[in-house]
Order: structure tokens, then C-alpha cells, then sequence
């Protein structure tokens, strides 16, 4: 048993999230940054690979003060679980995302990480030990599932959606297009590492949405299963 | 002066145009075949990147007899004429762009192509030389447009749309963004090349369709004048 697995990213018209030096664009516009915030709101935790965290210092809170209030009047913490993906333990212990806001983290680490980094960061969240070499995301989706989350949001970047699809863990894909053109043949894109090879093995999708929203457009895709 | 430049692309939901091995890959399906047959019988040129020629083979003919029949009764030739921007004349002799069906074809060139190379190539094309180390694209559009191109169709790949984008060459985007992930760093994408890094060069689009088609979605962008 997993969670529902939603990837949640905005690209440029030709298919980048940011520049080759990785620095932060913005896509999208304020139509869509409240749309973000509330299915972020409706999430039980968000997850981000390390190298997001290395680039952009997320905090991934909910940033809406009804929002926030909503989730506590439901009985909730007034953000989701945090939950990064770092293979190797090496997510600065000052990194906005261990600080900023209430609720809980969780830093899934695979056997690699040194046993001192993960006790200094047992301070600010709960680590989970997955995987040999890197980070097991079936067992880690596993784990989250048996500490009750339900629905979880994966906000990037395109290393771990990457490898999220490759190994069928994905259940929905909510692209926002924007209107730039970026380029670069070095530039992140929304499904990054060794990607596929085999038509066969290429995850399947259902348009089940297409609006505009801000100067560019929203797309929402199931994923068929397998 | 300059044709109206538009550029048609398929490509996955996260933004490839192929694998990382470049091989070919369905991305739409048979209405959008029609739909780029039609748009390709529509326009006086079409253009791709010696990339595509050599990892495609392609002969971008126009493949339905009745759009070939309407362009003979207009007194055009079958085929658009079918141009190749080749900075290095790297195009095989026996390339399907060469040879199959009938009409001119016009390979462009840089001063870094060998003469040999260039007389041997001028049996089959017209050869442009414009440029020192790559391809001059501006000059080489100005010369289309003596040439009576009016409207210049570019098929790919990425780094030939890449570097018309970052030159400011486009006048309008097609996007088929097929129902599929392929993912993967170093797969191509729409646009490819060195990229742009700073928000005020990045060319601005202005979203003017968005319809569903095959298992996808056709996009269409115009190119903002700067």
C-alpha cells in the first residue's frame, strides 16, 4: 500500500523548469500560485528531491492564512509533512524547509548517509533509512503510507519525478505550461535522470484537463496503470 | 525581411522530443499526422537541422495525394522546398531529404563546410553559404524570403529551434504534447542548445489554442515581438 502520488510542475512552453544554472524562473503567475497552495493544503505530506533543496531552499508551506486555518480546524498540523528525498544525508541543517512553519519533516536517507549527519538532523525531523545506494522509493512510499499519508504531493525536481515514473509511482501529472520559451539542451526538465528507453516501458497517460490559467495553461493527466 | 517562421514539435508530457538515444518515438497519433501534413502542403519551405537528417533519415514530403494535387493546381510544386541547416555539410548524399519526391531543396551551410562536399551536394540542392563557424540563420531567412519563401514551416530538432528562438527568428509555436513521460536529462527537447539565462530574454508567448487531438493536445503559441 502506497499514497496517491500527484507531481505537481510548471514548465516553459518548451519543456524546462528552470535554466542550466538552476536558478529560479517564474513560469507561472498568481492564478496558479493559489491553485499550488490549495492542492498543497489538501495534502497529507509534500516531497522534494535534495538537489530542489540545494537550488531553491523551499520552505513548501502552505502559504494561505484560510488555508492554514482550515487544516487546523480539521485536526491537522497547519502544513503538510515535509518529506524530502536525499540519498546521501547532505541537506543543510539551516535549510528553510527544517525550520519554516509548524508540522512535521521527514529526510529519507539511503545507507549511504553518515550516521553523524543523521543524528544532528534527528533534531528538526525523522529520518527514514531506505535503500542501499539511494533512496528506495517503493519502501519510502511504504513507510509514509504506514504513517498516514494518504495523498502526497511531489513538487520536483525532475530527478525524483524521473525516477518516480520509472518505476510506476505515479498516480496523477498537473503540469502548468507557461508562456517562455527557456531552452537549453542542460536545462531541468520536468522528468529528468537516465529517462526511458523502450516505448513499452514509457508511463501512459489520460488528458483528463486542459485550462488556462494565468498567460499559460494547466494540464492534468492521470496515469494509467500498468 | 524574413518569412513567417513557425515551428511544429511534438512532444512528451515532460518535454522530450526523443529518447536519450535519440531514436524516433509516436508521440501523437494519425489526426495529428493529417494536421501536419495539412500545415507542411501550407507552407512554401520547411526546415530542419542536420541533427534530424542524420538521426531521422526524413524526406518531409507532403504524403496526402490530394494536398499534393491542390499544391500541383496552384501551380506550386508537390513538395515544399525542403531545407537543411548544416553548418559542417554533413548531410549524406543518399539522405531520403534528397532524393524523395519532387521539388528543390536548399542545403545552407557555414564557411567551415568542405568545397568538395559542397560540389558534390549542389547535383541534388541549391547550396547557401551564410555564416563563418554555424549556420547564419538570420541571413539565411532574409535569403529564403528573395527566394519567394513566404511561410517557412521548422520541423526540428531542438538545437536548430533553440537557436532561432534565442535569435529571435519565431513567429509562432506548435506544440503536440502526446499523452506519454519519456523523461530523461539528457534526451532532447524543443529547444535545445545553450538555453537562455536571464527572464528578460526569454522569449514571450501569447497562448491562442489549446484543443484536444488523438490522445493529446495541440497547443498553439504566438512569439510576442520584442
Amino acid at each position: 500500500m502506497r499514497p496517491f502520488v500527484f507531481v505537481n510542475i510548471a514548465m516553459s512552453a518548451d519543456g524546462k523548469i528552470s535554466t542550466r544554472e538552476r536558478r529560479q524562473v517564474r513560469i507561472s503567475g498568481k492564478e496558479d500560485f493559489s491553485r499550488v497552495d490549495r492542492i498543497k493544503a489538501e495534502s497529507d505530506a509534500i516531497m522534494v528531491g535534495i538537489g530542489t533543496v540545494l537550488a531553491d531552499n523551499p520552505s513548501l508551506t502552505v502559504k494561505s492564512p484560510d488555508l492554514r486555518a482550515e487544516r487546523r480546524a480539521a485536526g491537522r498540523d497547519e502544513h503538510p509533512i515535509r518529506v524530502v528525498v536525499d540519498s546521501r544525508g547532505r541537506i543543510p541543517l539551516d535549510s528553510d524547509i527544517l525550520h519554516k512553519g509548524t508540522g512535521r519533516r521527514i529526510v529519507a536517507v539511503s545507507k549511504q548517509a553518515p550516521p553523524e549527519k543523521l543524528e544532528a538532523l534527528e533534531e528538526y525531523a525523522t529520518v527514514i533509512v531506505a535503500g542501499e545506494e539511494t533512496v528506495d522509493l517503493t519502501a519510502l512510499l511504504e513507510e509514509l503510507h504506514r504513517r498516514g499519508v494518504g495523498r502526497l504531493m511531489v513538487e520536483g525536481g525532475g530527478t525524483l519525478i524521473g525516477a518516480l515514473f520509472a518505476r510506476g509511482l505515479v498516480d496523477e501529472l498537473q503540469t502548468f505550461v507557461g508562456n517562455i520559451v527557456i531552452g537549453g539542451e542542460d536545462a531541468p526538465t520536468p522528468a529528468d535522470g537516465p529517462g526511458l528507453l523502450r516505448e513499452e516501458d514509457f508511463p501512459r497517460l489520460r488528458l483528463t484537463e486542459a485550462v488556462r490559467l494565468d498567460e499559460g495553461l494547466l494540464i492534468r493527466w492521470g496515469v494509467e496503470k500498468r
